[in-house]
């Protein structure tokens, strides 16, 4: 392969048009694009499958730009190839609810995963190159080679210094992921200034410790050849994923270039024209782009197009040849769910026995392993605590390993629950399955990074977050959650389920299966739970209703989640007997759920005029939404049996009982209104 | 080194007091004793240096057991060792308030950081070794070699597949602590069953490129010699800590050695007697121990005594001829701050200008640095818009690379946030040390598993968290905290501070600084701030206050942290002007402390009879203690310059005046209990 002038013209115009936005905007982190064109320009514009008019062709290549910061790189890249960005969008960089925002979002054209959180896009990648992985190993049929693509990243050093980054590496290097490419922008800087200074590791060698291969690019300034050669031998490896480290100069071409103040601020007026002098621009004119370039990228684009409407002309002949793979196919790509699904979902009577709720979590999941095919499971090293895997679950993994295939539907994460959310945003991402993933509800905090991507990018993923309170006992309070629900429920757009019983469990997958752009959490008891009389999937769906109802004018409402539901019935009828006192019991199994019901439901259940106590095992933080006081625990927990550490706590019925008729006397004769009557 | 019966014996006698404990709780992980009880034995024995009689002798040897699941290992050590732990103590394992929790916790005789969430152990047992390294190199003098002792750890695979400890390991190899010797029980055994399901890299290889030594010992189940060679060889490294590979059989003994199931179930009663007879003890008897092995160790206590013994003499030599750094030392080991250091922190009038508090932190810090020494700062590579490092500060780095020296108070961690947490919980532990940490107040969460045991442990670290909302602007939603404080402040004992002017600044160092078991949060704005005219040092240290009066029967109350207060400030005054409405402003810069305020007091602040409405530009999740009505931002952010999100969410004074109007309409004729005043 050769390269021609036209190449570093377009390489250069990469770069101008990043400084160009980030002094408009000024704002910004020219340092990453101005070093990073070359890499990018020779990937897109060689090998980067994609077709701009389409960004969702589902056997595209994907493109994770890992050091989000550096999107003036992906947007200038985006628009020259004629994605729906234009100039003016280009303008807009880092202005309100522009198409161009400070760090690349999911939900524009062309962005696969939305980046910024350093290590979350290296390791979404992996997810999206199991995902293709996963598609391949599911749809192909010979001479059907519909699914064949890469996933290729770029990241910094920042990325690669991540703990989240380094798990879901040595994952994607047990997988044999060899459709994964990594760029590592080897540019020796960081905000502190030279990775003398705290990153001095052989990155290489951990990379090869892994199980990935690694080549070097000793110069990926203006060597565009072995840029070029490095992707090719990447391509052909057979059974790892392939790390490129690249070494360039942060903001090449800049005055500044080589020092961590290019990093992350705008280039000067005179560093710009500068710049713009000696690779040929006219340094008078900003965001100027010749259309030589935009012609340039117009070919490979072409290209790209007759392939896709020749894959398009392949898929229809294999519905034709392959009706029932094709059926699924086209369903999953629709993001539709098989019809009738939900009648799999178990459905409980009162006598039935008491079981834990992540008894009841694995119920619904064989239940409709065989219904939804989109669902890949896993869990962090937790299977059997988790109870996350469907008896007849085939393991994802490399088939040379005996262990299970690419077609299977169970991943192995390993002890690495911020890989796992990080990956599960990435199978998401990649279209057409609905991950779900195991671990302690207290663990899925260690994914926090990834879980609050889950929501902002609006990913449909799944988190089984067993063991959910201090009714896990013995394990004690470094296992035990307290403050993780308060942070879960104060996460925009996130489902955080508590089910009470066998139905709310089923409601619980019902509406994180059927919802597409929010992510949940599905909170799972170790000690088993009784089947209440008033519950059923259908109201549980509402996110809240009155499963327990003593009177229609009742003295209090306690209103409870999972485990603490039965006990506040019981503390009720408790009441009833004894003090004569008429208490109704609300269960919320998910508050964003609730939230979203009319306000006369929501009334209906929480009404005026009745005080409302909150009954959970862990903080009270956010329970001022729903309750006029609050009984739970804002201290940690303690290791002991757990009926012990209930009693301890003063969660029994007759527990509870006492604190419910505190309530009823303290609010006697003062007029209450409703949490959800609100000024504003 | 030969090995006799008796050392056998004591191992054995290891072995079985922890299948007694696990079998009489029905509940524990046996596997993990069984097979680390060589490696533990040889480390207690002939190495470690420790007095059980005074568990905080500074000079020890630190151990840390990072599988704190396998805990019953170091609650028989410590028992035969002669810590304060009965064989009773042993029986009562994993019972509620015993002091043999079931998982490791700090404040328990003997052990050194609480345990049990992968990764964590290992990472703290790096900020140990720091510790250690930094006294070294502080105090020690010719001829008084203080401080020279070494940190030992043992994890399992689960620890070694969790990113933070990665990032704690590459920062370990990066400060060349060859006083950091790590055991990695390799067992080949995950919850999951073999590793190689999902752990198949090159650990080994993976810490070379770290910067470690490795060395491997092939059969840990009994080879003690090897096991003792390694050890001496470890700590002959210069440069280099050392990862000890110990290949282990879990639950090496028992009928199920080898297998998963051994993991973390007690093992069955034939089981249990076939061990025993095997190993020639009483099948019949339970936590039998041998006199002779108590005196075993015994000797070993005796040998440590002397060495305190003699260490304490030449502390008091070294006192009397330091008397500056003897002086320092002594009022360290008390956990005292210097006399009067409070004096240097800076006071505000309203006249002074509008500063970031993130810069007020750094004025703060620059100048205590001086008179505190004992505080060690550091950031994940985010130096200069942390703002953490006060410009006199020398590095703490190898002094071989000419950056700095191991007496130098900054850390360099690199983008590696959760590792730093794990750290300075390390730190902490370690004692005479005060670590502060500075990143994004958003990526304060990838380091929640860490902040959480900062908690629990009750470590005294102080986390700088800048850019603590939208206000940080172009950078957009990726980096914008909206459920942040919800989450931490659901946190029990933890300090979360948003202070909202220079005074306010001040005072949450001094309640971070003074409070010693207690970690803090400390939340900083990007965006300059005014100093407010009712604020001071003493006010804002009770966590809440008054910080304008309208008038002393106020229409309404608005409740606000950090940069909201001043914006609220200007809306009281706004509708005092406009509409006539007495509008008092509260600012409460810390929940945890405020809390602790009496209840007069706090009533005094948020009375009852008068709406109070909260203002904070973040989930309003949790604000339902402290008001009746919320104005935050229950989505996420957005990008674009701070002024126009502030506009744009509306946190403007004539947005809040908006807001506030329709409180105290609402209101009107209600009667209004204060949120403070509740029946339980």
């Amino acid at each position: 392969m050769t390269f021609a002038d036209i190449d570093t013209k377009s390489i250069n115009t990469i770069r101008i048009l990043a400084i160009d936005a980030i002094a408009a905007a000024n704002s910004g982190h020219p340092g990453a694009p101005m070093g990073l064109a070359p890499t990018a320009h020779i990937l897109f514009n060689n090998f980067l499958r994609f077709n701009p008019k389409n960004p969702e062709w589902l056997n595209r290549d994907r493109f994770v730009l890992s050091n989000g910061h550096g999107c003036m790189l992906q947007y200038a890249l985006l628009h020259l190839y004629g994605y729906d960005y234009s100039i003016d969008d280009l303008k807009h960089f880092r202005k309100l609810n522009s198409k161009t925002p400070g760090h690349p979002e999911a939900e524009l054209p062309g962005i696969e995963v939305t980046t910024g959180p350093l290590g979350q896009g290296i390791s979404n990648a992996v997810g999206l190159a199991i995902g293709q992985k996963h598609f391949a190993a599911r749809f192909n049929k010979p001479g059907f080679d519909l699914f064949n693509g890469y996933t290729y990243a770029i990241a910094g050093d920042g990325c690669l210094m991540e703990g989240v980054a380094s798990e879901a590496a040595s994952i994607a290097g047990h997988l044999q992921l060899n459709n994964l490419i990594v760029f590592y922008d080897d540019n020796k800087i960081t905000i502190d200034g030279s990775t003398e200074v705290a990153f001095t590791e052989d990155v290489d060698a951990r990379f090869r410790s892994y199980g990935w291969d690694t080549i070097d690019v000793s110069n990926g300034n203006e060597d565009l050849d072995s840029i070029y050669e490095a992707i090719v031998k990447a391509k052909q490896s057979t059974n790892k994923p392939t790390l490129i480290k690249v070494s360039t100069i942060i903001g090449f071409g800049s005055k500044l270039q080589g020092t961590h103040t290019v990093h992350g601020a705008p280039l000067k007026a005179d560093d710009i024209a500068a710049v713009k002098t000696k690779w040929g621009f006219n340094p008078e004119k900003s965001f100027d782009v010749s259309q030589e370039v935009y012609d340039y990228y117009g070919k490979t684009v072409a290209k790209h197009q007759q392939e896709e409407s020749a894959w398009e002309k392949l898929v229809e002949k294999y519905i034709a040849e392959f009706p029932a793979e094709g059926a699924d196919l086209q369903r999953r790509l629709k993001g539709e769910l098989p019809l009738g699904w939900e009648k799999a979902l178990p459905v409980y009577k009162s006598s039935d026995p008491a079981v834990a709720s992540r008894k009841l979590s694995e119920i619904v999941l064989t239940k409709i392993f065989d219904e939804v095919p989109e669902l890949i499971g896993g869990s962090a090293d937790l299977t059997g605590s988790n109870l996350t895997r469907a008896p007849e679950s085939v393991d994802l993994q490399p088939p040379s390993t005996n262990l299970g295939t690419y077609a299977g539907r169970y991943i192995r994460y390993g002890v690495r629950e911020h890989g796992m959310g990080a990956i599960i945003n990435g199978l998401a991402a990649h279209g057409g399955i609905i991950p779900y993933a195991g671990t302690f509800l207290n663990f899925v905090s260690y994914a926090a990074g990834a879980l609050r991507l889950s929501a902002l990018s609006q990913h449909q993923v799944i988190w089984v977050g067993t063991h959910d309170s201090i009714g896990l006992g013995e394990d004690g309070p470094t296992h035990q959650p307290i403050e993780t629900l308060a942070h879960f429920r104060a996460i925009p757009n996130l489902q955080v389920w508590r089910p009470a019983d066998g139905n709310e469990t089923s409601a619980a997958y019902y509406q994180a299966l059927t919802t597409k752009h929010t992510p949940s959490v599905i909170a799972l008891t170790r000690q088993n739970l009784p089947q209440l009389e008033g519950s059923s999937i259908e109201k549980a769906r509402a996110g809240g209703y009155t499963v327990y109802t003593a009177s229609e004018s009742p003295d209090a409402i306690i209103v409870s989640t999972g485990s603490e539901v039965s006990l506040s019935i019981d503390a009720a009828k408790l009441l009833a007997e004894k003090k004569g006192l008429k208490i109704n019991v609300v269960s919320l199994p998910d508050w964003f759920t609730f939230d979203q019901q009319p306000l006369d439901y929501r009334l209906s259940v929480l009404p005026d005029g009745v005080p409302i106590l909150s009954v959970e095992v862990m903080s009270t933080v956010g329970w001022g939404k729903y309750a006029h006081e609050n009984f739970g625990i804002n201290r940690f927990g303690a290791s002991g049996p757990y009926k012990d550490v209930y009693k301890f706590f003063g969660f029994t019925p007759e527990g509870i009982a006492d604190k419910a008729e505190k309530v009823v006397e303290f609010y006697k004769g003062k007029s209450v209104i409703s949490p959800l009557n609100r000024a504003i």
